[in-house]
């Protein structure tokens, strides 16, 4: 059979998400991204790491995800990746740059995410916990310019950190106490 | 319908990638994915990219894939992505690490592959054309830290540069000269 790599939402991830909304502001968009990056984990899909990406006018949901790189076996499988994946997927293209959508994540995106965001066309990233935050129970986020911030704003990408950290920073350290599988 | 991504060997790729076998040095492995990556983009599924990964000891050929952007819409789809995503999937595991594998791609890994690599395990990367070549037909590779090579090689990952760059860059030259598709 030929190779393949399915990255699929999960069937209870939907209706756990319409269960955080009308989500108005950063913050509460942000609690959804955080609940899910505690629910995968809960359900040992992946890391403790959730997404998701709202449209900035209409404020409407358009998709989410979190980290299945233990459900799809596949190490590119992190939030980020999956849930702009599903935007994209949703949109039949892989170009998203003309829609107004914010991808909320619950920890800043590793360096492999990072650079993934300009090319997935996404206009803005709104993040939870720091990659310290992420690398203080056990997980590496990789060899990312000191200057990624600036270098995603010069490509016309917004970036606000720090959005509902403290809750983010919980569920990372849930996960670590528990010993949590780290890859 | 739940959201998904679907990365799928195209049913060409196998045997076509038999043909170049066996192949016991890196310049023919180099080859095949130099050879992948004109067939992927001549078959119009991504850009002018292909990658295989072979077992250095047994000179197997583990995998192999070529850019998959348009084909699954999804910006992630590069072909180093696409192949080692594969390669995982064969071994039911998203860590390569315990294999003595590496991976041969047409073109250095942007900024998001050459992120992705130490997330895969991968322990050696031989790469094809260069950046500049990428570059210069027009695509954005990304912001990738000067010392990239160092940092992979600090992270346990061998890399070899320049091997049948001429043949990658003809068929990079080819792809831009006939007014190929950029994203």
């Amino acid at each position: 059979m030929a190779p393949s790599v399915h990255l699929i939402q999960p069937k209870w991830l939907e209706p756990f998400s319409q269960a955080y909304l009308p989500a108005g502001d950063d913050a509460s968009r942000m609690a959804l991204a955080v609940a899910l990056s505690a629910e995968g984990a809960r359900r040992n899909l992946g890391g403790p790491f959730g997404a998701a990406v709202f449209d900035d006018a209409s404020g409407e949901l358009v998709t989410a995800g979190c980290n299945l790189v233990f459900d799809s076996g596949a190490s590119l499988a992190h939030a980020e990746m999956v849930t702009l994946s599903f935007a994209q997927q949703r949109e039949g293209e892989p170009d998203l740059s003309s829609r107004a959508w914010t991808l909320y994540s619950s920890s800043e995106p590793c360096a492999m995410c990072t650079a993934a965001l300009p090319w997935s066309g996404i206009r803005r990233v709104v993040c939870g916990a720091r990659n310290e935050d992420v690398q203080r129970i056990g997980f590496d986020e990789g060899s990312k310019p000191a200057a990624w911030v600036e270098s995603l704003i010069s490509r016309g990408i917004g970036v606000t950190r720090d959005v509902g950290r403290a809750d983010a920073v919980a569920v990372l350290e849930r996960y670590g106490a528990q010993g949590g599988r780290l890859y």
